[in-house]
């Protein structure tokens, strides 16, 4: 087997982890696989960097900053590559630069166009193990980029890609992806396997297992991802595809997101393009909007509605007011709220199964949890409500669509 | 004019010592210059880095241990490229990679045959500081390479050559060069200019001011080295061509060199061949032998006595011990001395004016100094003496050559 294994920043966040991680990583080996290991910095180290050059600058610039952040993964991958050598392995590194990992150029959050793998074949046919930096690209003009938080996954599955891998194994600190978080409600289960369909909302929603974006990479070239603990060797979760599933459950997982503010706008003129005057100017901002909700109009005015993350809100309302202002002059009131929190329920099979949502909802209700907005997908249905139900709200769905139980013994807590 | 300044470890030592390197980069391009700028990593980082390698590895992989050594440079030449844009400047820092840096692939001591400067052409015609990390390149195949201890000095020069620069400034924590070592002898004096002959053999014999490459660097393409203070303004020392100096002193500097120890092999067969079978191994191992002397033959046998490194003498004697035994099973005997020091006069003036050695053994006999070892060429004499003389040595030295005097009141301690 082709083996991509991808570890994050706690797994080699010291000389002993990055030993035992080498002692996985050799010992996948010596069973007869080619592997090939992408790794984060350091944990700590990305962030100690980027204090660094705020210290220096308190706006610094993105070209800069990747070339100092991305030292971090530089030094982890050539330090993993000493330690399987030391077990008396063959170990290679491979920086950004030198396998040519091609990105556009949005320092700080690029995009991976292409990745020139030749190298690595030639490197893995001759036994040594490929220690890949991960997090880290060039642009066109050779210049540093980085992926963004969670680029290690990314740089991964791209690889497994790439090299027509036949598993990414994502090793990290938890055991897999479970039905909700654990921190929370104790029930919470191990997912055995998950549609990339359904990891891309969880990861959307804030399950901070995988990066978004190396799931989508891996729906795009069906790279089966395998993500599993790097402190034991116990199966973790699969996401695949849906066609590989070999029982579709209605609801996958539940999550909450605390992380989203509210603003609404109110007195709106209803009239074609009050979208756009409101939207584009957030967009042009880098802000990404979220839920929208829009009123039914009255008197042609109506109010709208929507969440963004939290650390962009006042920002948000500051170019609200000043572009709304210019726009009508008629004194739109604009009100926020901090304190939401957006609780989701996941599952394909929703698709086929209706009633999920009216189920959601009198679940919360028998809480007495007030719904605020709502918003659903094909495969998933979010509440926004008052954060401080959050916890209270993601045990009574965890529990209400039988998650705490293993998944064929689910059936009859599900609608009919 | 075009200027290349560069900056060691001590003076980007940390984040204020970083502005105030940016701040006077910044001030000699507002002055009216092209300014491109080489900087070591910040004081204390590559052994560090160093440090991390070895917890890993007890002898770790030369390739790796560039990778992780080389984000020292990394590091600091964004940071310094931040900190000039802070202050208002356009600047962009270039690794090793993107302005090609080609070396050879001997990791750790690499040399430099190439560089592509068409980059940087462009970006300092634009008005931007070109921050360059100091210590890096590339080999053919794009593996990252280090040139060595004090190699920024040398990626320095070899830009100033590349870029036909009118000077290449090494900004320091001392104000420039000394007639000899300040801590030792406190009436030492700043030398005005010097030739690159003469700075070659003060690098060779252990001044620590400039790397030996980058002054042979700097004699092969006439690039002007000016050695400055980095926190002070004045003048300090030019390293130029000989017939830029304006007078020729006779002595310009006296060194020591306690970093060595002596070996010596008794009643070695004296016959053709015998220097081979004793210093080949040696070279082999990658021991440089330094000041060689053979004893005039008796009863066709000889003493052969040289000097080396103080850390490969257990070393050098154990290959001796082995190899020479297998050759002759004669049962030479080997003994050494690790209490030796190595004081030398160096000046260009020498070439013309005879007697310089006589004076010297002259101002050494007069402290009962016993000389064990004379090695000199066409502008130094060094002699092998007794550790525990060696202050007293230079301070004998640098008095009986008039060195506390301004290079024009020498005149009359010389020999006519």
């Amino acid at each position: 087997m082709l083996i991509v294994q991808k570890y994050g920043g706690t797994s080699v966040g010291s000389i002993e982890r990055i030993e035992a991680v080498a002692r996985r990583v050799y010992e996948t080996q010596q069973a007869g696989n080619e592997v090939a290991v992408v790794v984060s910095a350091m944990s700590g180290e990305t962030n100690r960097l980027l204090a660094l050059a705020r210290e220096i600058h308190p706006d610094p610039n993105d070209r800069e900053v990747d070339v100092i952040v991305s030292t971090g993964e530089q030094v982890s991958c050539a330090l993993l590559a000493l330690a399987i050598r030391k077990l008396g392995g063959k170990a290679r590194s491979f920086l950004g630069h030198q396998v040519k990992v091609l990105t556009d150029s949005a320092h700080a959050r690029a995009r991976i166009k292409s990745i020139d793998s030749t190298n690595l074949v030639d490197c893995l046919k001759s036994g040594t193990i490929a220690v890949i930096a991960g997090f880290q690209g060039i642009d066109e003009n050779g210049n540093i980029t980085t992926l963004g938080r969670g680029g290690s996954d990314t740089t991964g599955v791209a690889f497994a890609a790439a090299l027509q891998a036949d598993v990414c194994e994502i090793l990290t600190d938890v055991d897999g992806v479970y039905t909700t978080d654990p921190r929370i409600e104790p029930n919470a289960r191990k997912i055995d396997r998950i549609s990339y369909e359904e990891m891309l909302e969880l990861a959307s929603l804030g399950a901070k297992v995988l990066q978004l974006r190396s799931v989508e990479l891996g729906m795009k070239y069906n790279v089966p991802i395998h993500v599993r603990s790097s402190f034991k060797p116990d199966e973790g979760t699969w996401v695949v595809s849906e066609e590989e599933l070999v029982e579709q459950v209605v609801v996958s997982g539940v999550t909450v997101n605390r992380d989203e503010a509210k603003i609404t706008v109110r007195e709106v003129p209803d009239e074609p393009g009050v979208a756009v005057s409101l939207f584009k100017p957030l967009a042009d901002a880098g802000i990404n909007v979220d839920v929208i909700i829009q009123n039914v109009s009255a008197d042609n005015k109506t109010d709208m509605t929507f969440t963004l993350p939290r650390p962009d809100r006042a920002r948000a309302v500051e170019i609200l007011s000043k572009e709304h202002a210019q726009l009508t002059n008629r004194g739109e009131r604009i009100s926020w709220d901090d304190s939401i929190a957006k609780v989701s329920v996941v599952g394909v099979g929703m698709r086929s199964h209706a009633g999920v949502a009216q189920k959601m909802f009198e679940l919360l209700a028998k809480e007495t949890i007030n719904i605020q907005m709502i918003s659903t997908s094909e495969i998933k249905i979010s509440c926004v409500i008052d954060d401080k139900y959050s916890e209270l709200a993601l045990r009574a769905l965890h529990e209400g669509f039988g998650l705490h139980l293993p998944a064929d013994q689910r059936g009859d807590v599900l609608p009919r």
